[in-house]
This record gives C-alpha cells, sequence and structure tokens, in this order.
C-alpha cells in the first residue's frame, strides 16, 4: 500500500483490470471474480475523479482568468483621460472578442498540434478548434489529462490576456479597428505559434526551457508587441516636449486603476495556480496551493518594493507605481511560482517591483509613451521571471532561459514591428490630431464616458 | 472494465453490495467477505465523491450567480444620470435582498414540489424552504443529485436574477417600495410557478420543452415583467417629444456599465455551467466544459455583431450596444449552451446582438422607455435563445417551444401587468414630476450618488 | 454497507489495509490477496480524494477572502471625500501586503503552534511559516486535514481581513508609514495571538468557545483595535461642532461603496463556507451548502432590517445604512453560520442591522469619528453575533461566549491603544492640519484620485 504516483497508479489499474477481466479463469469461482471487477471500480473511479478535479482546476483556473480582461479594462479606464475612456473600455471588450475568435478558429490547433506540426517544433497545425462530443463516455476519453474542453476554455483565455496587454501601451491615439486588426494576428498566428514552441512541445520545450505559467510565453509575447506598437506609433501629443522633457500626463480615476489591479490579482491565481494543470493527487493539489501562496507573495514584494522605492526616490509614495510594483511582482513569478519559497518569492517580485520603478523613466528618456506602464510590467518584470527561474529550480539552465527570452522577443517584436508598419502606411492607425485633441470617445465612439461630469 | 455509464454504476454497486451484505455466504471464508466489502467502499466512496462533485459545483455556480447580482447593480448604476444612481443601487441590494426571502419563505416549494403538487405540474407546494440537518450522515442522503442547501443556494441565485432584470428597465422614475412590492410577488409566485412547469417537472417538462438555463425561464419572465412595468409606469419626463422624436438619455458611468457587464458574463459560467447540475462523471464534466466555452462563445458573437452592425448604421461602434450585445449573446445561448459547436454558438450570440441593435429602435417607436435595454437583451433575445434549440438539439420540437415561449410569456406579461396596475392605482408607483426632475436620490434616498462630482 | 463516518472509514481502511499486507498468508492464493491490494486502492483513493476536496476547499475560500482586500478598497474609496482617495487606496494595497508579510514571517506560526508553544494554550510559537516541499507523495503526508499550502493561503487571507478593517475607521486623517506600523503589529502579534486561543487549540478552545468564522477572532478584534485608533488619533477636522453637533461628511462615491459591499459579501462565502475546513464526505458538503445559504440569509436580514428601520427615523432609506447592514448581517452570522435555520440566520441577520443604525449616532455621541462605520458593523455586531451562537447551538455556553469576547477584547484593545499611543507620540500618526484640509493625496500621495473631476 505505498502511495505509488498517479501514472503508475493508473497504468497499473489498467493493466490490472485488463489482466482480471481477460482471464477469469485464474478466479476461483463466478463470486471472486465479480468482487475483483467491484474492486477495480475503485480504481477506476480514481482515475475518473483525477480526470475530474484536473478539468474543473482548468475551468476554475479559466474563469479567473476570463476576469483578468475585465481587470485589464478596469486598470486602463483608470489610467487614461476621461477623454478616452469609452474608447479605452470599447478597445478591451472588442479585442477580446477578436482574440477568442481568431484563437478559436486558428489559434489553438497552431499551439497544440499534437503530433501534426507543419514545421515540426516550430510550425503547428492548421484547423478550427472542436471540443469533444457531448456525454463523453468515460472509456472513450483518454483520462491521463483533463477534458478538451476545459484546456480549450483555460488556454483561450490566455490566449486574450496576451492582447490585453497591448491595448494599454497604445491608449488614447490609436484607433479602433487597425488596432483590432493587430490583435488578430497576433493571438491567430504570433501567440499560437511562439506559444507552441514551449507549451505545445516544440523547440524550446525540448531544449529544456521553464516557464510555468507565461513571465516569457505571455507577458513578454504582449510587451514586446506592446512595445512594437509604441514605437511605430509614436508619443501621444503633448506628452514630449521638444527639449526633451516630460509632460506627466495623470490617470483620471485611480479606483477604477485600482480595482482593476485586484481583479488582476485576483485572476493570477487561477492564471498561475490552475498552471499546475492538475490537482488529482496530493501532490498536485499541495503544489497548487504552493503556486497560489507564492503568486501572493511576488505580489505583495512587489508592491511594497514599489511603495519604498518611490518613498525614498521621490518623498512620497505613487499609488500608480503600487499597482505597477504589484503587478510586476505577478509577472515576476509568473515564470516559476512552485519551486521558491515564500521569501525567495516575495523576493522576486520585489526585485520586478523595483524595475518598474526604474524603468518608467528610462521608458521617457526614448520618448516611448507607454500609457499605463504595460511595457515595464510585462516585459521587463517578464525577462526578469524568467531569468529567475535559474535560482530556485534546478532543472532551469541560463542558456537556454535566455535563449528563449531572446528568440520570442526577435519573433514576436520584428513580426509586430512589421504588422504595426503595414497598417500604419496602408489603413493608417492614428486619428487625426483635432480627433486625439477631442478624444476619441467623442471622435470615434460616439458614446462619452462621464457626459455630467465636468 | 467497461466504462458504464454513471446511475448504472452506482444501482450496480448498491445492488451488489446488497447482495453481497445480505448472503455472506457465498464467500468462501470470512476474510473473503472482509475483502470484499472493502472493495465495496471504493464503490461507495465514488458515488459519495460523484455527490460531492455535483454539490459543489452548484454551491460553486450559486457564488457566480450571486455575483451578478453586483452586475446588474454597476450596469444599472452606470446607465442612469447621476441624480438617480443612488437610488438604483438602492433598489438592486434591497430587491436582492426581497428576492431571497420570497423564494425563501415561498418560492423554493412551489417552484420543486417534488410529488407534493397543489394543482399537478401546473402550481406547486405550499411550504419554507428547509435544508439538510447539520452533519448529515452519508447513509441518510439520497446520493443521486446533490445536497439540498447547494441546490437552493443556486436556484435562490437564480430567481433573484430573474428579478434584477426589472429594475433597470423602470430605473429613474418609480418608487422604492411599490417596486419592492412587485419584486415580492415576482420572486414568490410568478417566477416559481412559471419555472416549476420546466425544471420542477411541471407540464412543460412532460411536453419535452427544453431550456438548458433559463432563456425563457429566467430571462424572458424578467423582461415581460419588464415589459409590463414599462408601460404601465410610462417614459421617464423628457424621453419622447411630443412630435415622436426621442431625447437621447445618456448613461452617466461607462466604465461601471462595462464593469457590470463583465461581471454578468463572469456570472454566466456559473449560470449556464453549473447549469449542467452535476460534474461526477467524466461525462459531465466535459458538458460543463463545453457549456463555458459556448457560453463565452456566445457572448463574443453578441459583442462583435454589435459592434460591426453599429458602425455600419452609425458610422461609430456605440460602446452602449456593444455592451448590451455581448449580454444578449449570453442570453441568447443560455436556452442551449450545451449541444452547439462553438462556431454554432458564436452565430446565435450574434444574432443575438443583431437583434439588441435593431429592437432598440423600435421599442422608442412605441415609446417604451428601457432605461438600460433590458426588453430587447432579456426577452428579445430570450425568445431568439429558446428558438434557437431547435439547430442543434434533436431532441427540441419547435412547437413545443413556441409554445413554452407563449404560455410562459402570457402567464408572466398578464400577471404582471395586473400587479404593477393594482400597485399604481393603489399607493402610485410613480414620483412626483419634482422629485423626478430633482432625481430620486434627493427624493427618496437621501445619500447623492457623487456629491462632490458637480 | 453501512455509511460509517470519514474517521472511522480512514482508520478502518488503513488498519485493514496494513493487516492484510502485512499478512498475506490469510489469503488463499496469490491472486486473491492482489485482489484484495487493488480493493484497498478504493479506499485509499477516497481518503487522498477527501484531502484533496478538503484542500482546494481552502483555497478556493482563500481567493475569495484575498477578493475581501478589494471590497474593503472600494468600499472606504467610496466612502472617503474625493481628496482621500488615493490614500485609502494606497493604504489598502499597502496594509494587506504588510499585514501578508507580517504574517509570513511571525503571526502564522504563532496561530498555529501545534505542539510548541511557547506559553501553553497562551502564546504560540517562532518561526517562519513553511509550506510542504514541490512534489508532496501522497504517503509523507498526513492526510487527514489538507494541505498546508491551502491551510496557509486561507489562514493568511483572514489574517489581512483584520488588518482591513482597521482603515476604514481612521480614514482621512492618519499618516501612511504609522499606519503600516500599527498593521505589522497588529498581524505579526495581536491578531495571531488572540486567534491561537481558539483556531490554535490554545485556552478558548479548549474551554469550549464557539467562533465559526470568526465573529470574535476576525471581526471583533478589527474593531477593537480601529476603536483605539479612532480614540487615539481623534476625530477629523470639522466633524464635530463644539456645541456637540455633527456634520454630516458624506462619502463620495456611492456606487464604489455599493460595489465594495458586494465583493465582501461575495467573499464571505469563502470567509464562512470555507471555515467548515472539509468538503469531502457528504456531511461536509451539505454543511458547507447550510453555511453559504445562512451566509446569505444573514446578510439579506442585516440589508433589510436597515432599510425598514432608516426608512421609519428618517423617513428616507439610507443607502449608507443598507450597505452597512447587510455587511453587519454577514458579521452577525459569522460566529455560527451552520446550525441555524434559513429562518433564524436572517433574524441573527437582522438584528446584526438594527445594531448599526442605532450604534452609528451613538458612536457620535462620544464624538468617535468612524468614517466608513466599521466599529458597528465589526465590533458591535461581531459581539452580538458571537452571543448569538448560543441560541442555535446546544454546544455553546453564554458564559464562555461572554468571557472569550471581554479576554479578547481586553487584549486587543489595551495593546492597540498602548501601540497607537507609542506611534503617536514618537513619529505622529496625524498629518499637519494643513494637509488634512488640503487632502492626503496631494500631501502624502502625490496622485490625486480624480484629477479632471472638479
Amino acid at each position: 500500500m505505498t502511495g505509488f504516483n498517479t501514472p503508475l497508479k493508473i497504468a497499473g489499474g489498467i493493466a490490472l483490470a485488463s489482466m482480471l477481466l481477460a482471464l477469469p479463469a485464474f478466479a476461483q469461482d463466478a463470486e471472486v471474480a465479480d468482487e475483483v471487477a467491484e474492486a477495480v471500480v475503485g480504481g477506476e473511479a480514481a482515475i475518473q475523479t483525477q480526470f475530474i478535479l484536473n478539468s474543473f482546476l482548468m475551468l476554475f483556473g479559466g474563469i479567473l482568468v476570463f476576469w483578468m480582461a475585465a481587470g485589464f479594462a478596469m486598470l486602463e479606464a483608470g489610467f487614461v483621460r476621461t477623454k478616452n475612456v469609452s474608447m479605452q473600455l470599447l478597445k478591451n471588450v472588442t479585442m477580446y472578442s477578436v482574440a477568442c475568435l481568431a484563437y478559436y478558429v486558428i489559434g489553438y490547433m497552431i499551439m497544440y498540434p499534437g503530433d501534426a506540426w507543419m514545421v515540426d517544433g516550430v510550425i503547428g497545425a492548421i484547423g478550427i478548434a472542436v471540443l469533444e462530443p457531448v456525454g463523453l463516455a468515460a472509456d472513450a476519453a483518454d483520462l491521463t489529462y483533463a477534458t478538451v474542453s476545459s484546456d480549450f476554455f483555460f488556454q483561450i483565455m490566455f490566449c486574450a490576456t496576451a492582447a490585453s496587454i497591448v491595448s494599454g501601451t497604445v491608449a488614447e491615439r490609436i484607433k479602433l479597428w487597425p488596432f483590432l486588426a493587430f490583435v488578430a494576428v497576433l493571438t491567430a498566428l504570433v501567440y499560437p505559434i511562439q506559444a507552441s514552441w514551449k507549451w505545445g512541445g516544440g523547440f524550446l520545450d525540448q531544449m529544456g526551457f521553464l516557464d510555468f505559467a507565461g513571465s516569457t510565453v505571455v507577458h513578454s509575447v504582449g510587451g514586446w508587441a506592446a512595445l512594437a506598437g509604441a514605437i511605430i506609433l509614436g508619443a501621444r501629443k503633448g506628452k514630449y516636449n521638444a527639449d526633451g522633457s516630460v509632460n506627466p500626463i495623470p490617470g483620471s480615476n485611480m479606483p477604477l486603476a485600482v480595482l482593476g489591479m485586484f481583479i488582476l490579482w485576483m485572476g493570477w491565481y487561477g492564471f498561475n495556480g490552475a498552471s499546475q494543470l492538475a490537482m488529482g493527487t496530493v501532490g498536485d493539489i499541495a503544489d497548487v496551493g504552493r503556486v497560489m501562496a507564492n503568486t501572493n507573495a511576488g505580489a505583495i514584494g512587489g508592491a511594497l518594493a514599489a511603495a519604498l522605492l518611490t518613498a525614498i526616490i521621490y518623498k512620497k509614495v505613487d499609488l500608480t507605481f503600487v499597482i505597477n510594483g504589484a503587478l510586476a511582482g505577478l509577472v515576476s513569478v509568473t515564470a516559476e511560482p512552485l519551486t521558491p519559497g515564500l521569501g525567495t518569492a516575495s523576493l522576486i517580485g520585489a526585485i520586478g517591483g523595483v524595475i518598474v520603478v526604474l524603468s518608467v523613466p528610462l521608458l521617457d528618456k526614448f520618448k516611448i509613451d507607454d500609457v499605463v506602464g504595460a511595457i515595464p510590467v510585462h516585459l521587463f518584470a517578464g525577462i526578469w521571471g524568467t531569468i529567475a527561474v535559474v535560482f530556485t529550480n534546478p532543472d532551469a539552465n541560463i542558456g537556454t532561459q535566455l535563449l528563449a527570452i531572446v528568440v520570442v522577443g526577435l519573433f514576436v517584436f520584428i513580426i509586430s514591428l512589421v504588422v504595426w508598419a503595414i497598417l500604419k502606411f496602408t489603413v493608417g492607425i492614428r486619428p487625426s490630431a483635432e480627433d486625439e485633441d477631442a478624444g476619441l470617445d467623442v471622435a470615434e465612439v460616439g458614446v462619452e464616458a462621464y457626459p455630467q461630469f465636468k
């Protein structure tokens, strides 16, 4: 009665059961055969229970990651000016919808080709996502992982998250439809292709690259795409003066931004926790718990580091940095939320918070106008988190981690630059100067966010 | 080791166990009897595990549907003018509370009479809801479904949802207490009686009417009650001019409205997903995943359809229609979120979004003033969704679906008209013209929503 | 096939399995031994499944209680004036972070010393929290409760909740860092020490004190600390006139306050529901459902009682009292959400709502300025709820309940007074009168909450 691990138990149960049923003669009489068959039900039920628990974890996690879409919407609505709030909200809702559609029609099969790679380990398969049939029979299912529907539901939300990261950076100065066109390319092809390299079993996975829940695979991807967009698009009117000085443009609604942060933080328990992909064994549920506790530790590390550092540098604690510090802490522990202890996780998150505080002025020096700070939070902290895996996970190799960061970065950044540039020089991506002054809510949406507050 | 389905497994396990325990003589010796008894523990545990998982699904779903109450409150607070925001919030909190009380004291037993119908298949039983005792023993429980407490918790939230739909339509011009009186009748009697026809095993269920999570049973019911209220109550002052033209009255806070939409969307995963009522088998958990993925597909279909259609019709993408388009997509797939594929679900949702865009001006033509658009979203899309079941579920019959739509509609609409009219001609339902001008926050609540923003 | 209860089943399964494996000779032949071993897998899996389900319940509950941090932030941001909103948000985020850090480094081991009390039953152990190793083996785990990580994750959120209660009361007139210093003492020592008396198995637990989810252990603790703070800190400038009259200072954003209430309400299903600490048996899941249904009943009781009572007293229904009435209802049922019936739970909550309406003016009489009403909601209703246990739980003893209320109250209140006083007379806790007039957002945070709304 040793606590043999799950795959062994499953294999053993199936083998034993097959043997028992195939060779009923071994039994001394019919009753004993019945007993045995009944006994096996125990093992079978356990396998099914594990499968159900794994699937439920991913559905649960998927709902929480969906909720992050609301978090991004609130965060960004709080960080833009009142005249662009409706537009920012609209972009978040439609972008999420486009991302889901693109991932369903193309992205999912690209990302998880199974054995049907178009270019082995590099480019997945073409096809739309198909869930299992209604009323799946237990004996028709492969019970080693989880349901297709739960996997799809979980993964589609990750794809939408990568897209959400972009919209904050390019806020207040981009037209709706070109933005949605970029999102379609990002979520149908760019995100799924590079994600297949790791999570689809592609070449980065085979090389031993480690990225538990996606510091690189999700967050840096959104960050690179956002950086390319910010460069091609240029800064908002009035953000940078000719002499190189910066005009701060404060966000219009701090409670919304903090609400967005809390929503994202909550969603991250699903983002990281359900990326364990299993909770059907004692080991798995203990790991899910570790992941969630470390996720929280990373966030508080980032928030406190940002609070202390802004107090030192600016003499006042800057709320917007604390918000982004917490988010950077979350991004930082996302590549490896399992192996660190609580203290190390806090420290990894804290360094993420420091990175944000120090890099926001740096971006301004290069006149890269990132409205919500998504590039420091998701790209810089994402790179840091991917590197930090080597400090706690003995299976990680610094060379492989760096290679993956560079390969994914080049792939996403170059394609994003090209797509943004094509959009710019064909349909155009930027509203007229008058529209930008008037605000996009009036110019493009026709619905003001706060019509009575002025 | 066949994968026999759950009811069979349960029945078989119990039968075998009974036999084994009743006829110990069959065993060759005492030890074997012990083994068998122990073996059965496996089957027994599996049944208990299924029962626990089913119950947890409904508690989980119930929490998500509870959360929809917050969604309605935020949506409506965002869509009304600042002078009526506190009133709208107050109505949502107190209405939810009245609905829960009424459902507990009367509604639950009316809706689920078991074998104790007052009028067989038409009117349920009188009695208050009673949960199982503390510390329920496994052998004292019927393990075929789920706990009474989880069922009650899930169902009470559905009842509250039906009521929430009404408050948005009649906003800005109704008095608090008469509104709460209407809600009490709706949730104690109207909703539960018609719900018993389908979900309590009543005559519509016996006729083969299909409504998975309540496009008709929940959403159209709220919609019909809202329509009756809007007719009896009349439009807001200044909404319609004598020449038939319409004065748009924009909502005061778009971030709140979008937050409300996201909350409702999130809650819908519980609303539809947990309406599978089981996740204790492989087939059930796969179905729950299908339902959640399709629920999302319906929402994005509705949002994108509304975005495209308003861009075509009005040259600008109207955020308020995108919000209501997503919600209409959700309502549309609610009658059958299981059998469609992802593409079909998106399409069903998209048609829901189109219905909203086209029907809002229609209501204005009839001078029916629906402040938040609840009638198009919940009633019209609810009817569409109920019809759409026939396209993907071979068990559905178009005649039965239409009959149920009409029967439920007539029942709810007529009673609602009568109750609203009685309230109007006795206590009065409408504040004075001065109070309406001043705003209900000052007149009825005494708490302004945004006292410093003016 | 009796439904023997879980501990027995676990013990029996292990004992039988040990015997069977230790004494294979009993078996008639090798095959039968194999059958038996396999059969036992059923029992084993059941124990593991229970352990997994218990652990997941606490992770699920922990996420919901985390979400309450967002609820407090929104509630308080809605109840303060616009000039102090950023500060209130900042305090909530940093306070949560400090609480988590303090609980991790000191609090958790103080609260759950196991057998390693420093002063037996009174003061726990010194040490930092350590989770189980990655990839816990099933046979290395004690499967009688839940994973350490899930327990830690759940409990850390409770500690943060106790701290959150304080920040609302002392809002608009306290400096950031001294406030955080107080929170560090509260969450590292004060909360964990008194919590160990009950939940760590200390002297109050041994005496039979009952507090299911913490009306006293969590809510009154926050309330006492807040009361001490309000006394030492004094009222806001302009709140009380020299003649004893009160200037009402209305909150700036009612939708935020209501959102906060709904978030807290939602989180409370985890707070109370997961405090069952188990859902691996039929009895436990039924109890979890009872707890959640009763939690909702308490909230609606509180909301409706506050609505009715303010309508009677003030002729208008006061939304702020309805919000606090619902919260007081939740606090009131927290000490015993399991044993009451739904009607009794509603009544217990209703009395909580009445307490709030009646005690807010009382605090003003003593010039205790509680900005959000946290003292009535969490302290007074917490005391009431702790007493109310005796009405439905036959194991409760009124003397023990009162003793615990007094002992915990004296301990927390006196230490809090001392810590607040030390902070006041060393670093100072109150901003200058000019800073208070200008608002703390400008003075301490440097980020205005709504820079464009004025």
